[in-house]
């Protein structure tokens, strides 16, 4: 059995169910490897979102609209229950056909006794065909049982770290002044598409010149890069259903000096992070680290200093002020210090990395440079 | 009052409620003018859809979270309540906050009586926040109400078929044997996003090669494209809000007799239908003479003849076998009638139109040219 349905049953029976009910992309893709196509909105031939049926033996099911069928087959789950969204001869009420398409997958499975779900995801139309018991929540233990990743995540995670990295490779080559923010972001991505081999969905930031940079976030837009513009490419592609993250941040020809500092602390600071991450620190420690470290440069940040990731962009634990936890071996994490001064731009510099027995390794290291 | 709400206001008023609940992407869009970003998938910082609650005299707010903020503020609404998905200094419950700022909303605005929803779209976790009557189901009578554009929409929508003509245009530029079906389409949705100024949404079909194009659907791969091989180019993307859509069909290079005879049969259906459409006509009358059309030249096509449009990317009516609805002056259609071979390739021909007081109109027209 896959690790991550493993993992999935285990998290049922510390809850005390009988029987998963999945229904958030992240968790179908984590336990299943159904991976939904997201990039364009809800699909209008879906009656609601696809729902994975796990029991304490591991025997797992899908029920999915015909139109993510392909998902369904790429999937490790052994019963699927397609039904029609996407039919052109004769009437269809997407609705019904999706709570029939689930009462019957329950039958099939024998789903019974308590059903525990995802706070929060479950659909209200699908009340009554899975009467989940709202008491039994399988997010807390499924968020911690996914922080460490196994070797088929970690295997998924490297080759999302290999897609940033291509990305980062050609932010450096199609960055120049005089090209639009959407003409660069789009060069980037479809070289990241290349490597994929289709689509990719992709979150981050691409943000140039002095206020959107010191604004630390925002997606691509036409303005007009110009020379010795700041300009940062937060990069995070969802490849085969595991994100990818990264940020580098550069000058659009000769970096001032004031470019040169904020550069040289988010750098410095990221270095920094590297030297000292290992098993038994808490994310709290890491990030005050850093928070400390650009603060000796005269700096801080608005935002988190990372994240983990996995099927989800954003997953526990965060590094953050107020987070406990402590790293462990085969987490996967973001870490992203950065610097913003509203007059000169901001810097962000981040790396994807995985916690070793005594460290950390970064997956697919690519180079952070002051000016391209 | 922005005609939207009114129409939202006049559906309410039919199914007899106080309240609607909206909480799909484009109801909410549709009525508030809240265009949530859905090209990432979804956000890992709320607690769930962005809710609108609208009453019998057009009063209307959202609740959403801070990461829509922007959306938010360019909406149509007076009342926002924005909660906290994002933050790092201090831990949030999403789905806590979420909870919490619709029933503040709620309050806010006095909501009672008896609240509407559109079935499947309420969820369950607002269950006690806002107790929806399921027997009030705010769905009929919104598509129906949806299916004619109002002035404003019908602007919105010329734009988005400006974006789609300069997309398919951009197409016939960038096809050449030897690239890959990725780069001609990041191409493609880079000239759209320039266009529009900013990140877009895009749905729709790039496939290329006899047996791909006879498929009929799917989203672009890696594939290199070949002297002679068809391409379809079905671009749909989201403008401000508003979707678009087209198909257009080429031959990369000389065409083969066998292309032609798809293609000349395909756009000939295409040009047959701006003939032969008028209000009054019912969508299955026009489903039924394209299909005839097709299968006069010995062919036919295994989906919809097209569809409505709006702040999704498929509306009421379809035209389709079962549909009875009659055609009115303001809708505004994609017709796309199509030839499949699986020994040649697949061609459709599709426009956006506007229906008038007696015929129609291309919104933005743009070539079928056989080979390119």
């Amino acid at each position: 059995m896959d690790q991550r349905l493993e993992r999935t049953v285990q998290a049922l029976r510390e809850v005390g169910a009988d029987w998963a009910v999945l229904a958030s992309v992240d968790g179908v893709a984590y336990a299943t490897g159904h991976f939904a196509p997201v990039e364009a909105g809800p699909s209008p031939f879906a009656g609601g979102p696809t729902i994975a049926l796990i029991d304490r033996n591991g025997t797992a099911g899908i029920a999915c609209a015909n139109v993510e069928a392909a998902a369904a087959g790429a999937s490790r789950v052994t019963e699927v229950e397609l039904y029609e969204g996407y039919a052109f001869d004769h009437g269809v009420d997407y609705i019904d056909s999706y709570r029939t398409a689930v009462g019957s997958l329950a039958r099939r499975l024998g789903v019974g006794g308590r059903l525990a779900g995802e706070r929060g995801h479950v659909p209200q139309i699908l009340g009554d065909v899975l009467p989940v018991d709202t008491a039994l929540d399988l997010t807390p233990p499924l968020r911690r049982l996914r922080a460490t990743k196994t070797a088929e995540e970690l295997a998924a995670l490297r080759r999302s770290a290999e897609a940033v990295a291509i990305g980062q490779r050609r932010f450096l080559e199609a960055l120049r002044p005089g090209r639009s923010e959407l003409a660069v972001f789009a060069e980037i991505r479809c070289a990241i598409e290349e490597f994929a081999g289709c689509r990719v969905p992709i979150t981050g930031d691409f943000i140039s010149g002095a206020a959107r940079s010191s604004a630390f976030t925002g997606w691509p837009i036409h303005r007009v890069i110009e020379p010795g513009d700041p300009v940062m490419a937060d990069l995070a592609p969802r490849i085969d259903g595991y994100w990818g993250d990264s940020c580098a941040t550069t000058s659009a020809g000769p970096a001032s000096k004031g470019f040169m500092k904020l550069f040289e602390a988010s750098k410095g600071a990221l270095t920094h992070a590297l030297e000292i991450i290992r098993p038994g620190m808490t994310a709290q420690e890491l990030d005050a680290q850093l928070r400390a470290y650009v603060g000796r440069h005269g700096f801080t940040y608005p935002h988190h200093s990372g994240h983990s990731i996995g099927t989800a962009v954003h997953e526990f634990p965060r590094l953050v002020p107020y987070e406990t936890a402590v790293l462990e071996p085969d987490m996967v994490l973001l870490v992203e210090p950065g610097c913003y001064d509203p007059e000169i731009g901001g810097v962000r510099s981040e790396y994807m990395i995985r916690v070793t027995d005594s460290g950390c390794e970064i997956l697919h290291p690519f180079d952070h440079v002051p000016s391209a």
